[in-house]
């Protein structure tokens, strides 16, 4: 039965992971999902709805403090008595991935506003609220990433991507550390291969063979699990990969 | 409802992590339980059997590869239908911490017997029968070993026990490298805090603070945790600290 | 003798390491210091006139863009002739330590800007001459960077600090991968301690020991040895720190 | 010109790195030379002898305390009033590189005496002479470990020579955070390649490209530079590896 009193906040909601992620939690919470474009969350709100669960969307760009701020107004609005469970970090952008001549300060301004900044503001307006639920709230409060390959090596020609998850990884520590002795548990997870998504469902990755792709739904059972965890055992980061990546 | 075609089995069993990782995994499958001393495993068996489940205690020295082999025979006799789905080696040995002139050889290879050679002996035996259970086991079969602080961190004094610890570390890597693509999980947790046990009764760790020793139950959720990943989404490392643990 | 063909670029020049390492390379290149303000980098380059080097100071904000191609143009103007042999990046900014919460998005971007954008130009600007330079120069052209203890971990209160060391590594990291093949070498240093420089006259550290504080010139020394190694064996990373050093 | 006063000892002299690094150290000290057989080490002292220097080799299994410690008996007697500067490991042993079910007891223990219990006996014999040499030793007295990529990586296949790798490491580290302190300097080198070699001459690695074999003589300088390293800035850890080679 879903919780009446605590919520959890997803941001970064689209057809992949956000999406397993925002069914799984909203099994035992009502969920808020963040995304730039409602087309992005629409579905998922009404897949979540038709399932029995409570979720509603709301469009917000990460990298923006204000829209930020904006979006836990708007939360604050929607429900108005309840505390914060969970909040989870799926944001990414600023893929470029090119020789890094061809790079621009537009890419690197891009990665690292897409990926890092935006935790710096989602961790902003929900570490408060996370730290306000540690004495009453089901599991320990969670703020839980989601990192990649990148976020541990700088491999050629994923420059600035790599330097935008490198930062993401960086905050998520030093989030931990000073955190954690509150009760609030934070977890940076690195998800090393191909999620398999409705965008990737044409990438032949690891030959091609079965489950060689990242299930989402795999991922989202890992993030409940570090929710879940009792808090004298946090895990500050794991690693998931399918059994044939190499690594 | 526990399996009647699969095991599991555990290295290491005291009153500590073994035997809570022996309740966690009784619930879904007969046990065995390897340890030195009969009186190590004697209760848990007890314990799992008055719950309901099986268990059966084998004494074996994992160091040696002669008394692995018998020990592995004698589960043969006492199973002869069953499969391997889980095998945990939790197993430290030869805890000389002392300044380095105060080590000895002996503890030098008492370390690496006791960590290293025990777990080069456990997965020689464990291994094949978890790749032959990878076709028709409920879960992916997996190796879960447990590591320490020193594990990743050689700190002053622990010269030998790190590198007993350093050295499991390797073996799980190589061997997670090897036989994830068949389809095994070989997975390795640091435990990085003082685990509350009845030997650590008496420790005061973090200031003493509640939950500042990490339950051994909860370990053992997160070796279910583990146990229980899809094979698209292995986890080969993961921490586990108590929330207030400097880090 | 000083090369007449090349030159060194030094970026972060002030009365710390910037001028210890301008000092080193003047020993064997004209050089060429790069700070924000005249002040910075004026002593440096009389210093290094009246040791007989030849040295020329530029004003640049290495997180503009447009100032630090502005500064290799002025370059290109004073040295029509030299080529590249040596390229350090030696900035640090926006060093805002402090509870997260404190933190505004303004600290976020400081530090973003003044560590990883400013390797970002400066890489631009760089890189095209050093490998330009591969067939004749003395040494194999090099991009030397300074890392910190925050370039590999995220303390509690170093949020942004780290966020920032932390892509700067991943810059230097994916360099590496790019430009090594290249016969570029591209070196990260993690200096793991405090500097003995005039700004940290007053610290106490390390109880006060005799050379508890990393000394320039020992990183200097560093530098030129990573810059003269042979291409067979380029170190991608070292550390530094005080033979007292808790690490 | 050679010191009178302070000698060094390599441990695993070869045609390889071991001789570069005698070679090297030769021309600032008097060295001894380790091997288990005098084929090993002969030649080298013939060669150090005709550039002017002097070399003694003594015959040991590194794995074996009483040899190793009647080796620096030996040594005692040879040099009666000279003090150490530095002591380098060098030894690699129990190479056996196969599927883990091909690999035996034997192997492992092997990949752990040859390589970790050797340096174990090695430290327990220099590091006291290291010390008492602080005082007035011309650079920081200095114990070097070679390592490799199997140090911080368990391949498939590698379990045991990793797993021996890593354990030296992990003594490293253990003995750099003991000594460090005390004025000694130990550093681990990881060598991320094949270096080049008489037994390595008929190897194609990186696609036969010029250097893209480590020069054994580019290792030594390297070494060498850690020896001189002011002690305000100790290096604990690089990596050397050629400029094609893929990481």
């Amino acid at each position: 039965m879903a919780s009446k009193t605590f919520y959890a906040v997803i941001a970064g909601v689209g057809a992949g992971t956000g999406r397993s992620v925002a069914l799984r939690f909203s099994k035992s919470y009502p969920v808020v999902l963040l995304a730039r474009k409602p087309e992005s969350y629409n579905d998922v709100v009404a897949e979540i709805k038709a399932a029995g669960g409570e979720a509603i969307g709301i469009s917000a760009d990460t990298a923006d403090p204000a829209a930020v701020a904006a979006a836990f107004a708007t939360i604050k609005k929607e429900f108005p008595d309840k505390k914060l469970a969970a909040a989870i970090y799926n944001v990414g952008a600023g893929r470029a991935i090119k020789p890094f001549l061809e790079l621009e300060p537009k890419d690197f301004d891009d990665s690292l506003a897409g990926n890092a900044r935006g935790l710096f503001n989602f961790a902003k307006n929900t570490l408060p609220q996370l730290e306000a639920s540690v004495s009453d709230a089901p599991h320990p409060p969670s703020l839980i990433i989601t990192g990649a390959t990148a976020s541990v090596r700088g491999s050629a020609r994923f420059a600035v991507f790599a330097a935008g998850k490198f930062a993401v990884r960086a905050l998520g520590q030093s989030l931990a550390r000073e955190y954690g002795p509150k009760g609030v548990h934070v977890s940076h997870v690195i998800v090393d291969g191909v999620i398999d998504i409705p965008r990737t469902q044409g990438y032949t990755v690891n030959d091609g063979k079965p489950d060689g792709k990242i299930s989402a739904d795999a991922i989202a059972d890992s993030y409940w699990h570090l929710h879940t965890q009792h808090r004298s055992g946090f895990t500050q980061e794991l690693d998931l990969r399918p059994y044939v990546e190499k690594f």
